[in-house]
């Protein structure tokens, strides 16, 4: 295998029916502009809105759009496909434009994120790739922001990557998570590759590897002086607080000092309790406590309502697999193509047509007052949430980090209308579709087909 | 970037705490041989079994684990590690043995499917990935089989890429879901990495970007005339259906069959009766009803129930992110240490401690009897499930290629009992466990730690 088989960057990790669709094109000259777009068509169950991510790995993905000489080589055997097709997938590139929403926008369904203006085989070609990378960061990082909104102030870090559904799914969380608010990762791979804060401390197999806790704790200690946070709950949490303040004696000595401990079964409000009680009558208030193990937003909520004295949590299955809704009802639709707008009108999934845009209403403090979902270049009061960010298969954003997109999704946290900031179901944002939109979508359902 | 920071690849993809702890254990001197075994504490809600997979990966990561270059050099500058300590990770590679249940392998809690024996500090560092491969594909071929159990003599299709949690989610429930009965997937990647058959039809785009349907069709069944497969219901389901029996004629003048159609919103059921009446009234016979469109292993099942005419069900989005259980309670814990057995006590994370074994008993027709989760070595009736797989660090399996696991599956499938082949809840597969590992429990409970 090389690495052109990359699932990561291979370009053969996409649906037969677009290199099917593709040689028809190819075969009837259908190389005109097409125009496509990505939305949600509807908010999973608890969710307010939805924060978009995903964009720079999408740009990456299309400056460098190539098909390899063994990714060609496989296609040109796969018995389908003919020579000249195989010929022009070779000098295939993405010369289109893209508009988007900033990554860290709030948005809401039906509301395009992104739109593609391309000739029809480039436009087509990365529908599978670009849907899997839009759905899954904007999925995590809308709800990693329902966790930041939970535990405000708190340390907020993903610890995800095990049970992330693969490689890719446990890199692209960490960035997402980051992206809206948390403190960082536990996994490393997310430093060097975003530049992402790293965490860490212990899992319960080094305790176990040694004859008694405290051995391992000071061990511990000694390795990494700088960042001792303490697993205590392998075999009796409140035992292995008071070793720790015991142990901690010592360590002062050497010049160390206990950082933290982490909690990670239980009930975590009541041992949070204990252990605090416990360390702050051995003279270390200092020490924070890290609580782990099953968390998601609610859990987060109800323990600091309770007045639980956790200073931070490591949250991990339930953000990175979004637990509760592990998909996004989301579509890449075609809305125009050679000049003429195009409507799917499928049962429950017919969509709205034509080059929209999104225009976005603040009030005079800078709160949300309200969205309208209309047509590129109408005069609608408000902001246009999408941006050109490509231009003829280029980046033309001057910086597209993650540290200002981390920056945007928090501003727009304080924009936030405040029925929205809240974890209870219920509240609706108004998003209104324009009279123009409402009146292109008749005029093509009257279009005979 | 370069390949050695790529996701799929990359031994950075670890949490932080497994570098920290290996420091520790390095500098300590603690390479004495440990014992860790992955498994599942309990059944997710709609599952009375699982099917064990992701060996393969996990065999391929393990024999060409090393750190090159670019990560010790990170590795170094990131600020809590010793010169010797990267010269040690330098010079790591996995040289222990494993031994695992072979892919398809039906299994049920607390049964270990995977059991690594190595030194401490490389059996430690492979936690995250190892949990990471084997959870995954683990929980989407047990989704996938419930929907071969759900439809079977069916054509059964991945479709799931664009909704699966990042590249090599996409790619790897291809695997698993092929694993698990399905006949192939539409994602083209599988087919170079995997030699997995695929299948594909057209997208609502390619028919939008005609001025007529029909015209959509009569282009792709030129284009690919040994694969005319015709997507129906972008405009008006059985309007298409009524254009497809027309074109047929032409079509068959070309020497041109229209192989099957595709359904994919609305009521499919009441479509498909519907289609299946003007297809067979037009001739067509012999065209195929393929079905998709928010399908799961229940919608099959009610489907196939209520006597739909469908030949054939792609099924995506709920298979590949396994949506009503995206994640499943699996660990991988140390049993053993020095040799000596070792068990973690947290609050309901109690694990069975030692070095185990499952064995399991067959009636006379085949069928399965019971397993013990008893200790290794033990003489206890049934077979013994898990095998050596790696010795000293290479792979001692004869094949383990994916038809062989595909085909163990479908051996397992006949061998369930008859309780644990619906969809419906609440049956119960007896383990028991075997008295000698319930006293090494109490024995361990009751020294010091």
């Amino acid at each position: 295998m090389t690495d052109r088989f990359d699932a990561e960057i291979s370009l053969l990790l996409t649906d037969l029916y677009q290199l099917t669709m593709l040689q028809a094109y190819f075969e009837h000259d259908m190389h005109d502009t097409a125009v496509f777009e990505f939305f949600v068509r509807t908010l999973p169950t608890n969710r307010h809105f939805l924060v978009a991510a995903g964009l720079e790995q999408v740009i990456g993905f299309l400056e460098n759009l190539r098909f390899g000489a063994q990714e060609l080589d496989w296609i040109a055997h796969y018995g389908a496909f003919r020579p000249d097709f195989v010929d022009f997938l070779g000098r295939l590139r993405f010369t289109g434009d893209v508009h988007a929403m900033p990554e860290g926008t709030v948005f809401f369904p039906d509301e395009p994120i992104l739109r593609v203006t391309a000739p029809l085989p480039e436009a087509q070609l990365i529908e599978s790739r670009i849907i899997n990378l839009l759905h899954f960061q904007t999925m995590i990082a809308s709800k990693a922001i329902r966790c930041v909104l939970a535990a405000p102030g708190k340390l907020l870090v993903d610890f995800g990557l095990r049970r992330a559904h693969g490689a890719e799914a446990g890199l692209l969380a960490a960035r997402a998570s980051y992206l809206a608010g948390f403190a960082g990762t536990a996994t490393v791979l997310a430093a060097p590759r975003f530049g992402i804060p790293l965490f860490g401390t212990m899992a319960h197999s080094f305790i176990e590897a040694h004859e008694r806790e405290v051995d391992a704790f000071e061990r511990f200690a000694h390795s990494l002086p700088e960042n001792v946070v303490l697993l205590i709950d392998t075999y009796d949490t409140e035992a292995a607080a008071a070793k720790v303040v015991q142990l901690a004696t010592r360590l002062t000595a050497a010049g160390i000092a206990v950082k933290g401990i982490r909690l990670d079964s239980g009930d975590l409000g009541a041992h949070a309790r204990k252990v605090r009680h416990i360390l702050d009558d051995g003279g270390l208030q200092h020490t924070t406590i890290f609580a782990s193990g099953n968390l998601d937003e609610h859990s987060l909520y109800r323990l600091l309502a309770d007045g639980a004295p956790i200073d931070g949590f490591g949250v991990g299955t339930h953000m990175d697999t979004s637990s509760d809704s592990p998909f996004l009802d989301c579509a890449y639709k075609l809305q125009e193509y050679a000049g003429r707008s195009r409507r799917k009108r499928s049962e429950g999934k017919a969509t709205w047509p034509g080059i929209k845009q999104v225009y976005r209403r603040l009030g005079s403090t800078g709160i949300m007052r309200g969205d309208v979902l209309g047509l590129e270049g109408q005069d609608i009061d408000g902001v246009a949430l999408l941006q050109p960010v490509m231009r003829a298969g280029r980046c033309v954003l001057p910086s597209a980090t993650l540290a200002t997109a981390r920056e945007h999704a928090a501003s727009e946290i304080a924009r936030l209308p405040p029925e929205l900031r809240t974890s209870a179901g219920g509240a609706r944002y108004p998003v209104t579709v324009s009279s123009s939109l409402h009146e292109l979508a008749r005029t093509l359902d009257a279009r005979p087909v």
